[in-house]
């Protein structure tokens, strides 16, 4: 299946929009060659596509408005007309294949709820984030749409990554974990103790059992299912702490002299593993769920993270990751009432 | 103040009993001048102990039974006259000034709570990690007690950690925050919302408002409080993801032949560095809010890590932990009242 319907970017969403994000856009067309349509103010835009040469190379559809980072959820309330709300809009008249942002994580996850729907039979929809396992990434979510859900909720988060996984990653019957805080059946607090329950007897789908904090980066399973607040810290935490063990060696190998000769030749196999624990090598978390396909980027990305949030988009919007979803969320529902 | 009474090393739990658990209380007395006591079936003790030529320098109090590793919670209702209810049984009669153990977390957390209790007006023991930050750790409680707890409770882990902050890391005034997934007031689930608006009108504590997880490591906060299923989460994620960065790390090492003579150089310093990352550095969590003292040394712990424990179980008992945290508990009482 091929869809070359272009990908809307928000070009105005990001801590450097909207340079970074042109840029990344541009690099997407040239380098790519997937089509990408810019979405914001177009003088701006404009201009930043003059600086790359770009000007009859991407069309821009006009936003007049735009979500500030620090705004949250109820700014997709009060701006209709806003960049991120414009491209959703492209997705649903369906002249568009996908979105890629790197608004505020709160204001892309409100708008594309308000205007995408979430998928027939879907709870919830749920941000996946792929962690840096090999020899496929793992995916963690919810992590962070969703601070409170229902176990069942757990469940479909299952099913989402699932079919993510399958189509991104090539896994066949993905392993699905639940995050808890012991290995056994009756560790955790409520929500998890019931969602271990229905995962176990939940039909069309590989559950792998419990995992802790310290499976998140082992590989232990394709898909780790989480409610969006223990998803969110955790995801925070891994990022703080890899960032942590990382300046503590870079000091470590400042402080000494004779450590300085090796550390020269060890720094570009350092840049090149943050490269891979960061959100600009993957390309950004998906927002599952929805009529329509959505990467947020993330909100400090440049150009080579937006280049490869399109790719993603691209790929995803290529594989039919929003039919899977539906249908497997569908055969589920089947299943259910079948037994 | 001082005290002069022994501590209580429970030399049957761990997964390196009871031969290194033995030789970090050996340590203890020999090297840091602390007064032990060995709880545990005698037998094996003295041969441990005559291992090290110690036979007659540590007391050995008979426990028969032992908790297993993997036994939980209820095992501590089973076997009343294994090594920890022994132990907590002496911090009860005040034969020993705290307890000492590197057995499995849920049967000392039950064992502590059922033989010693919880202090007046706790209400929910909790434990304490401390984070290695500079220049003072940060305490990261609850770390796993309570999988499930009431707003009430995060404020008085707030109590709890400001205690352990004064008396261990000689903060003033410590700023507690609270774990969620934005800084804001109204981010995170319905628990931390409510507990966001109690800690704000808490009297006698410094509340220094929301972090997330990217915080834990940069020493923003003196205390972090958070319930126990996220705190756990959070901190077995950090452990996984350090744990990974170095691995990582040393893998690039391996791989690259030029920067094999540098890294040697390095690797005293990456010891360093995970040692200071390593429970065993920092002597243990500590269970707040008994009526006693009660160290968990990690369960892998060696010598070292045991002796370390030993030194900050004593170092606690000394200033008086468990008085310092009822003084603040029912001054807080006390203030609430008068309001």
């Amino acid at each position: 299946m091929s869809d070359s319907r272009p990908i809307a970017v928000d070009a105005m969403g990001g801590d450097h929009a909207p340079h970074e994000i042109v840029a990344g856009a541009v690099h997407a067309v040239r380098e790519r060659g997937l089509p990408v349509v810019l979405v914001g103010a177009p003088r701006v835009l404009y201009e930043a596509l003059a600086d790359h040469g770009a000007t009859n190379e991407l069309p821009i559809v006009r936003a007049e408005e735009a979500l500030a980072m620090d705004e949250g959820a109820l700014a997709s309330l009060r701006r209709p007309r806003s960049s991120i709300a414009i491209a959703c809009h492209l997705v649903r008249r369906g002249d568009v294949s996908a979105v890629v942002s790197a608004g505020s994580t709160a204001g892309i996850v409100a708008t594309g709820k308000l205007r995408l729907k979430a998928q027939q039979g879907v709870l919830r929809p749920a941000i996946a984030v792929a962690l840096p396992t090999l020899p496929h990434p793992t995916l963690l979510l919810d992590a962070g749409a969703n601070a409170e859900v229902k176990p069942e909720a757990l469940v479909q988060f299952g099913h989402l990554g699932a079919a993510y996984a399958e189509l991104a990653h090539g896994v066949e019957h993905p392993r699905v974990a639940l995050l808890t805080i012991g290995s056994e059946a009756g560790k955790g607090n409520k929500l998890v103790r019931r969602a271990h329950e229905l995962l176990e007897a939940a039909p069309g789908l590989h559950f792998a059992g419990n995992v802790e904090g310290y499976d998140l980066l082992t590989g232990k399973a394709d898909v780790i299912t989480t409610d969006g607040f223990t998803g969110n810290v955790a995801l925070k935490t891994m990022e703080g702490a890899v960032r942590y063990a990382f300046d503590e060696l870079r000091q470590s190998i400042g402080d000494s002299p004779v450590a300085r000769l090796g550390a020269l030749m060890q720094r570009s196999r350092l840049r090149e593993l943050s490269h891979r624990l960061d959100a600009e090598a993957h390309g950004g978390a998906v927002l599952l769920g929805l009529n329509g396909t959505v990467v947020i980027a993330h909100g400090s990305s440049r150009a080579a993270g937006i280049s490869a949030a399109c790719q993603l988009a691209a790929d995803l919007s290529e594989g039919g990751l929003v039919t899977r979803i539906g249908e497997r969320i569908a055969s589920t529902g089947r299943s259910h009432r079948s037994r």
